[in-house]
């Protein structure tokens, strides 16, 4: 059924998206699709909570940079894939309150299931204790949607792993939440510090 | 003409954002509307190259930080406001090819107009030279734009000043393009540089 909902989603976008075309495609009766999905915000709702569903887990690379490529891989690949799946239900989230809390909902469970990318860096000694671990996961994969989803930017992986490295950089100096100091970095040396 | 459009688009939706329903608002012949814009795309173009069109230039505070917070400031009354114009802009380009393609000149033409902010910065001494201004900008407004518009997270004035607060730290330890060094930051002091 779910499938049914994906496959209409990208072939015919959320105007293709009815109770019918996916009961049609889907083999489930109409009454059925209607009772238990009521509507169209109600069955991407469903696809979207089943990705919540899974096992999913953020790799562990042993550091807090290679974790956020890992990620940041993943995101890039979503955002690139054929068929454009992610991209049509963040477009839907425009046409459906329902779809639109679903995506927040499944970010939401994503963002705390990657909260340990940040506790590990901090255990490492790699970043200082005060670090916040959802501002410095959106600060890492929001470029990608920005540039691949609103700014319709052309593919290119490089996207994805500056990312990962600029906010390893920055969270390493103590954004994020921890102790930021005004370091001047020249030719890989500290030049000043004050902590702000 | 474009006032109708934004007010159109802001009250009824893209739905509700018709030539004739534009020409009845604006009290412009439907034959005229149609001549010029052709269809509802043409219509949000012409918005968001109007938005263009003006002499709007980047704040200058001083510091990078202070520069990234104005600009951020902006963002985030434009990602807020009511009647949530920009909100509805963004949204619409996911319904209109040309209206993405607008959005995305617009947004072009702002990150050029932004670059003077990188540029100052290293001629102050603050960041190093090699900072890659578009890379630099995206990641300070990147997450006002995930937080607000696709996580439809609430308003919180703090993502503006923490995001420009963060790029500015990952911009002094060089990322965006930068030396990156392996800089831990304890107490304010640095405790270990590597050059990478």
């Amino acid at each position: 059924m779910l499938d049914a909902v994906r496959a209409q989603l990208v072939e015919y976008g959320y105007d293709g998206l009815g109770i019918d075309a996916v009961a049609e495609r889907s083999g489930v009766h109409r009454t059925t699709v209607y009772r238990r999905w009521r509507d169209v915000g109600g069955l991407l709702a469903d696809v979207l909570a089943e990705a919540t569903a899974d096992d999913w887990r953020p790799p562990d690379t042993g550091s807090l940079e290679g974790d956020l490529r890992a990620l940041n891989a993943e995101v890039y690949a979503a955002l690139t894939e054929h068929p454009p799946v992610t991209a049509a239900l963040i477009a839907a989230s425009f046409r459906s309150a329902p779809a639109a809390g679903a995506l927040r909902s499944f970010w939401a469970d994503r963002y705390d299931r990657c909260a340990v990318v940040v506790e590990r860096a901090v255990r490492r000694g790699e970043v200082p204790a005060g670090a916040e671990p959802r501002r410095l996961l959106v600060a890492a994969t929001a470029p990608l949607y920005h540039e691949l989803v609103l700014l319709r930017s052309p593919a290119d992986p490089r996207l994805a792993t500056e990312a990962a490295r600029d906010v390893a950089a920055a969270a390493r100096a103590g954004a994020f939440g921890g102790p930021t100091a005004a370091v001047s970095v020249r030719n890989g040396h500290c030049s000043a510090v004050e902590a702000i």
